[in-house]
Formats: structure tokens, C-alpha cells, sequence
């Protein structure tokens, strides 16, 4: 990871936006830009300087990841060291009222509404705090080449993990029963864990879109939702499959088969100077023709990397064009409240002529 | 769990702080006053109504699990929706610029600085906002019956998993193989989940205070420490327990009986009354007394519950005092940077004339 890449681009960006100190607080971006990956941490960024602040239980561990900062162990919360820090190396503010120096950049996205009121309090006189604009983030949008390889990687361990869904969905079993072995596949593959809480969702429970392995059992015949991923060396994999137990109806062959040509109508959609408003169109376009557009509750996807969720997001109204080196999921569709749910979701990226699918093996209807 | 009787605790205190409207957005939050388990949600509590804002990903959940209030599913953010509503719902405010309704409460601890703004401007001239003290927090550091019941059978749950740990830790073998058996065990046990990534530091590596499990072998020789807890029916468990492999020196097993006296004395100290400096002190004292104070760099304890780090915190300073109810981690360490480190945690619920300590098994240094 060029660490130091990623921080000049930022200085680049501060200083297009007229700030010339930024006081980092999302950990995500802390480790994009420093590699440091404690929970307590505070990154101030200057022109010259740059200075982590963590806590004492992170002295250890700051020292062996840092990289391009100094570190300071704080004896107090590292926001409030930093803070603290800004405070007394900054001008005072002149008699009538204007600060000499520019103001200092905050993420108003993540910082607190209680922390930022302390902030401005410790800064009183000295320096304004202004919200900066989502500057690491958008920079974060884009992957670097070792970033696509983990990612790649990450996403590789997810799809491998797919047997043990084979080998364990029958009916009677627990949907967490299988969910366990999912992630103990995972684990001893060498993931540093799953990336969200796995969704394992069966029967008419498939209809949730949000369904977490319960103690719900697979029932003798039905869809089961199957939406897992995992972190490895720190980026994220993100990956749904819907298999059927037993020989599916019609109708739910033609719901599956329906979402998959949503699924791959978008997947076409995905170029540079695409918008994630077309991406997202374009699923929900196939779902309409087939009368089943009301049942597409979310979004078509979203970006991912040190962050499961990350921009862009592909949704209605979203503007942001992509770009070659993004990383998105496309993961459309449909959900009958209370009778079934389908959704079928890879990882692709953006490529200078379209998009370059990472997520292996192929989507037809598994019959367990 | 009384989410009525929770809801009118509520409305209660609001009153007393003169709001009569509360935005909550702090999830566990959510969940404590209406059983909503989803990601994304805005409860609005009033004098005499209470709203869950959510969005269509889960009109089936919330349906499945919401207590007390009427769900009312957004076609936008479900706090944009909620603070819509406010303002549709506030009286104007009058040309003096006083207005009319009292302020609408907020959790600043929780809502970042840039919601506060935007809810700011979509209740422009219609209500203010104000900073909430933590009035749910308050309340759910003393747990009732059912929730003191739940947080026994997550602790249970969590200890018998230490067998595990035993059966697996031998020199050679990784640390993350360790913890994806317990995690694997947890799972097939009903846990949800683990309440945190799980802490299996070995060797010079039990120096690093959160050392998740990586890719390490545990060493012939050393101590290894196992910091885990599970999230069982919404409760979380934690528990740490430092083992040694092979013989232990004199040393080693001077640190290790340090810690569990100052476990032990500050276990002592918890009863309704004493504040959290006074538990957080027992446990320095001992280890100043065998001058390993300098080494102990991080607080006694937190209280857990529906979250793994609640309040109270037993620090330094903490003024709170313990009541009958709470439910706490009483966790001191030691560690020698780049040498080796230990630390024992129990959980103990505060009764009306001590403390029972919930977590299971002895505390003499096991040697595998």
C-alpha cells in the first residue's frame, strides 16, 4: 500500500478546498491513509505534518502498522488529544474576530454531533472547524491495483465458501447450523472474520431482505437467500446466491430467472461515464417488464473495499459516474412478503471498457 | 421484556428535562424500547406517541418484532421521514422567533454532526433541536430480571466454550484456528454471534491489550490471552482468561497472581454505593503494591448488556455510583510491552449487598 501516495493526493485535495489542516476521526480512512487499525484513534493531517493519536493499549500495536505518521499515545481520548494539539499550535484569533489561520477540516459524516460540540469548545478562539467534504472517501472510491488484488483475493475465499452452503442446506437443518460451518470455513481459510453478520434466510423468511440466520430450520422445499462475506487482509467480499430445496414451482423459477436477467442487465450497464443511476435503472427496467419492480426494496448496490459499505452507492437520482478501478456489487431483487425472496449478487470492477465480474461460478438456479 | 413500562420510564424523564419529544437514534436504543432489531431507524417518542421510522427492507421484520410503537415504513432515510413528521406536527413559531413547542430532544453521543445539521434545516422555524442527556443509557444500566437472566445464559454460554480453548491451544497451532473452533462452537450453541472480533493474543503478542487473533502460532513456551464473548437473545457476554503453556516461571506466575488478586480486590469493592473510581482503584492499588501499576493501562471495567461496552465506566475519575442491577466486567491486566501480558474478567451483577459474579470457574492459572 503506497501510504504515502494516498497522503500527498489528499494535501493535493485540501488545499484545492482551502483547508489546510483535516482532523481525520472515520477509522476506515485512518487505516487507508496510515495503516493503523486500533478502535481509539484521532489522524491530524497538515501541510508538513502528520500525527496519529491513539491510547495507551494501542502503543504496541501503533508502532509495528503506522506508516507516514508520527504517533502520539494520549493519556486521554485521542480526539481530545488532537484537539488539543490544534489548539496550541494555532494563531490566535485577532480583536476583531477574524482567525489568521484557515479553518480546520472535520468529517461531519462520522464525528458525533456531542464530539464535534467539544471540538469547537477546545478550539475556542483559536481555529473554526469546517465540515470538509467526503475528500478520502471519494479518493477511496477508486482502487489501486494491490487494493483490486486483495479485493480480488477476498472475494475469491467468499465464492470458494459456497460448497459448504451445498454441503450443509438440506431440510431440518438450522439455517445458523449452516451459517456456523460457513464461517468456521472461513475463518480457518484465514479471514479475519465475516464482514457483516451472515444472512441466511429460508422458506418464506426469504422475503426478508435483511434475514440473519435464525434458528429458523430449512423446510422441505423453497428458496433459501444465501448473503455472506468476508474480510481477508482487510477487504471485504460481498456475495449472494439463492438456492431452491427441492424442484421449484414455475413461478418461482420464473422469479429467480427474472432477477438474474436484472442482475445481468446491470452487470452490461457498467462502464466509465456510466452513472450508478443507470446501473440501477437498468435492473429495475427488467424487473418492471416483468411486473416485479414493486418487490425491488433496495438498491441495486454499492461500493466496497476496506469498508463493506462504501461509495458509490447505485441507486435512484445517483449522479456519481464511474470509474475505472471502482469496485461495486450488483445485487438486485424481489420480495414477496410473507411467500419468497430471491437476490443474486457479485462483485465486478470497473475496467476502461466495462467491468471485469470477480465473483466466480455461475448463477443458474442450484437445486439442493 | 416491558417495553411499556420501559417507554413510560422514558416519558417520565423527558418530562423532567422539559422536552416532550425525543428523537432516538442510537440503535441498541431503539431495540431497548421497542424490540426493533433493524439497521436502519428513527424512533420517535412523544407525550403520546410513539413512532418507529424504518424503511422497506424491513416492513416484515418490523412487523415480526416491534412492541409499543407504530412502524411507519419511509420512502427516504427513516430520520429525514422522522424529522418530516416533526415538522409537520410543530407549531409555527411566533415573528418574536420564540417558539411555540418545546425542543425536540436529541442523541448527540450517537447522530453525527451532519444529521444534526440536516435535521436542523428540515425543522427550520418549526422546532429546535436540543441535546438529550443520556436518558436511555441511564436507564439500562440497571437491568431487570429478564434482561439479568438473559446476560446468565449468554455468560454460561460463553464459558463452556472455554473447553475449547483447552482442547486447542498447543505450540504450533495458529491463533486464529483457535478462535474459529470457539467461534464454530458458539454458533452451533444459538449464539447470534460474537459480541467482539475475538481477543486470542499468545506469547510477546498477550502484550497487545487487543490482540485479535491472527495469523500467529502459539509459542512452546508463554502465556496466552483468550478475551471473548458471544451475543446470545440480544445479550452479550465477555470473559478473559490468560493460560500458560508449559511451565510457568516465577515470574510469569508473580504477574499472574498479581492480576487475580487485583481482580479479586476490586471484585471485593463492588457493592450499591461504592462509585466506579473506588472498584477501578482496588485493582491499582493491588498492583501498585506489587509495582505493576505502570503496566495496567487501560480502566477495570464496563458495563454490558444489549452492547459489549456500556455504562458505567470503572475509571479513574468515574463518579457513578453502582446500584443494585448493574451488570459489570471486572477485567485489570498487565502488560509487559513486547514481553508478555495477562488479564482475568469476570461479569458480576451488583446486588443489594455486593455482587454476584455471573461468569463460571475458577481462576488458578491453567497450564496446558
Amino acid at each position: 500500500m503506497d501510504h504515502e501516495a494516498r497522503l500527498q493526493r489528499l494535501r493535493d485535495s485540501l488545499s484545492s478546498h482551502k483547508l489546510d489542516r483535516l482532523l481525520v476521526t472515520h477509522l476506515p480512512n485512518i487505516k487507508y491513509l496510515c495503516g493503523f487499525t486500533g478502535s481509539a484513534a484521532a489522524l491530524l493531517v497538515t501541510e508538513r505534518i502528520c500525527l496519529l493519536f491513539t491510547d495507551g493499549r494501542y502503543r504496541t500495536q501503533a508502532r509495528d502498522e503506522v506508516k507516514g505518521a508520527k504517533v502520539v499515545i494520549a493519556q486521554k481520548s485521542p480526539l481530545v488529544a488532537a484537539a488539543e494539539w490544534v489548539a496550541a499550535h494555532s494563531s490566535r484569533t485577532s480583536k476583531s474576530g477574524s482567525s489568521q489561520s484557515r479553518p480546520v477540516g472535520i468529517e461531519a459524516e462520522s464525528l458525533t454531533a456531542a464530539m464535534r460540540d467539544r471540538l469547537a469548545s477546545l478550539l475556542k478562539g483559536k481555529s473554526r472547524l469546517r465540515s470538509a467534504p467526503p475528500l478520502i472517501e471519494r479518493a477511496r472510491m477508486v482502487k489501486d491495483a494491490t487494493e483490486i488484488l486483495r479485493i480480488r483475493e477476498a472475494v475469491t475465499l467468499g465464492a470458494s465458501l459456497f460448497n459448504v452452503l451445498l454441503e450443509k442446506i438440506r431440510p431440518g437443518v438450522t439455517e445458523v447450523e449452516v451459517a456456523a460451518a460457513l464461517e468456521y470455513k472461513a475463518r480457518c481459510a484465514g479471514a479475519e472474520g465475516m464482514a457483516f453478520p451472515t444472512i441466511l434466510a429460508s422458506g418464506a423468511r426469504s422475503a426478508i431482505v435483511h434475514g440473519r440466520a435464525s434458528s429458523a430450520r430449512v423446510p422441505d422445499r423453497g428458496f433459501v437467500v444465501c448473503d455472506f462475506g468476508v474480510i481477508l487482509a482487510g477487504y471485504c467480499s460481498d456475495r449472494t446466491r439463492t438456492v431452491h430445496v427441492s424442484k421449484p414451482s414455475e413461478k418461482a423459477r420464473f422469479l429467480y430467472d427474472s432477477v438474474l436477467e436484472a442482475q445481468q442487465a446491470a452487470i452490461n450497464a457498467v462502464r466509465p461515464g456510466a452513472t450508478a443511476a443507470d446501473v440501477d435503472n437498468e435492473a429495475r427496467r427488467v424487473l418492471r417488464k416483468r411486473k416485479l419492480a414493486q418487490y425491488f426494496t433496495h438498491s441495486t448496490g454499492h461500493g466496497l473495499g476496506l469498508e463493506i459499505h462504501e461509495a458509490p452507492r447505485l441507486a435512484l437520482g445517483q449522479t456519481q459516474e464511474l470509474e475505472a478501478g471502482m469496485v461495486i456489487t450488483i445485487e438486485p431483487g424481489a420480495y414477496l412478503p410473507g411467500k419468497w425472496g430471491v437476490r443474486i449478487e457479485d462483485v465486478v470492477v470497473v475496467t476502461s471498457s466495462g467491468c471485469e465480474v470477480l465473483t466466480p461460478t455461475d448463477k443458474e438456479l442450484v437445486i439442493v
